[in-house]
């Protein structure tokens, strides 16, 4: 009998870096398939910053976080290796919470096949949680229209720079805030963004001001931090901000703080959360919504691919540092 | 030829209590009516918070602000003493935005007759400005609905009164915020609230944990200060927050840090700012729709009447100290 690899969750996380300690890695038999499932064999692994929350105590969020010795929460892409489900074949090519695991047993609840002609890459960086979160975030909570300002922080990760093309196919003027200048130069020359502000180098507030001389109607929030009150600053009457991620302060010891409210009421802005979980029945359509734009061309993306299972586990500090180019992919 | 008393405001207001040095008390001949216009004799002003947004020099604000040497800008009732108006005969009752001042010519432009049978005191403190905003903001923009739990902060205030036994007639659990036990009282014992808290002498958070068991879901804001961030750590999934008002902050020389905005992604909260000048069309429908409320006995108010012009500068104190009893109203 041959035996796979998964992470289960040993503990949870503290201020600071993601570090090994957090994890367990098992070794464990490959297991047989009883009735009513099927045995996959995961080859794409996604990271996304959410997973942070997923491993946090925290009973207030919106999905139940991952159990301390259960295997770490994670969506993937892989091959179906042995089935004993009537509505899958060994062979078939599907998609599903699948965990950090290189084998996983399912009764089919939330998995799907994908479609022929996609490759993994695409698959996970766009047709996932990415594309799901930029379209329910912008077009759901937005309410973008052409000519008006929209600013985008984390706009070189997967889910700022899916909104950022989006805002631009749809006319509207893109500033996108990084943290290198490499990224800067990426959703500016290669994604078309207006501008970019480096976070890390600029003076944000003067870098800001000059790159929105209308102020901003629109501000997509992915990360929190000194750009936030930035932002607030010069949003406009009637303004919406969608916060979307905070990942600056998942794991600070000490939450910022945000902007004082009075602006809420002089700008009369809207400030929205969202998760993709209260809007899964939506999903579908969403995709079919941003399909025009990936065909066309409107929408490019890259994908930031990591090797072997145990890689991951740094990986997630990627999100902290900014060290990533583009979607985190786990190739196992 | 008689004269009159009208105040002129001088100066922006400085961080720290109004005082008399910012206004200019003017006296004047009564003005002759000219073809069109019509000349008013003012018997009662209302004072209101978004006064002290209206003197100030923000230019970002919702409406512009008074001109240094323009009389202070007011609503009010009064009394037609001469006409040359198609539509105003003398001895109507109107209401309108008069000013801080005994006389008014008007050419009919924001001029409405008064119904007969309801007195200025309820007129100024139910079917005006607080009605309005009572209405606009929680049916607007709270989506109450019977068995949640609101809290109301200025809940002793004109606006933050009504907004809670609006709740409790809808069958909403309401918990008001208000800085003396008289007013405490005042909203459980008279008006019915479920529980009060009193932010001056109260541990806000052990209070608001014990009175609101089964968290909060509407938040309508009022006020600002420690309350704020109190309340925002215990808003539900999906919770609401209208911001109506920060009187703690508007003449703050530092504006108070508003709450990290990680629970807005984990709560998925909506934060909403609004003014009621961008729902003047919808006035009429909101007045009408409040009416049986008030015809019904539910809703109940007082209102804290001040003799004299002169009387409103030190007035406008009473929002920050909280000295007022009621919506206030100065008889001219």
């Amino acid at each position: 009998m041959s035996q796979y690899t998964k992470i289960n969750l040993a503990a949870r996380p503290e201020p600071g870096p993601i570090t090994s300690a957090l994890f367990e890695v098992v070794t464990d038999d490959v297991p047989a398939v009883g009735s009513g499932q099927v045995l996959i064999k995961q080859t794409y692994m996604s990271l996304d910053p959410a997973m942070i929350g997923w491993m946090s105590p925290d009973t207030d969020s919106y999905v139940p976080p991952v159990g301390l010795g259960e295997v770490m929460r994670s969506s993937g892409i892989g091959e179906v290796v042995d089935s004993q489900h009537p509505g899958f074949e060994v062979g078939d090519r599907v998609r599903g919470m699948m965990g950090w695991t290189e084998y996983c047993l399912s009764d089919g609840e939330g998995l799907s096949k994908v479609p022929e002609g996609v490759d993994e890459e695409t698959l996970l960086s766009v047709f996932a949680l990415p594309g799901v979160t930029a379209m329910k975030g912008l077009y759901g909570f937005g309410d973008p229209k052409a000519g008006e300002t929209l600013v985008v922080s984390g706009a070189a990760g997967s889910v700022g720079s899916l909104v950022g093309q989006l805002g631009k196919a749809d006319g509207l003027r893109v500033i996108g805030v990084a943290g290198d200048d490499e990224k800067c130069s990426w959703i500016v020359d290669e994604l078309g963004f207006d501008g970019a502000i480096n976070y890390k180098s600029d003076d944000i507030a003067t870098k800001l001001a000059e790159l929105t001389p209308d102020g901003i109607d629109i501000y997509f929030e992915n990360t929190g931090g000194a750009i936030q009150q930035a932002v607030f600053d010069r949003m406009n009457a009637h303004g919406r901000i969608i916060v979307c991620g905070m990942i600056a302060d998942y794991t600070a010891a000490e939450p910022s703080a945000g902007p004082n409210w009075i602006p809420m009421i002089k700008k009369r802005l809207t400030v929205r959360g969202f998760t993709v979980p209260d809007h899964y029945d939506e999903i579908p359509s969403l995709l079919e919504q941003l399909t025009p734009y990936v065909m066309s061309g409107k929408v490019k993306y890259r994908s930031h691919v990591l090797e072997g299972l145990e890689s991951a586990i740094d990986g997630l500090n990627l999100f902290f540092t900014g060290g990533n180019r583009g979607k985190l992919i786990v190739k196992l």
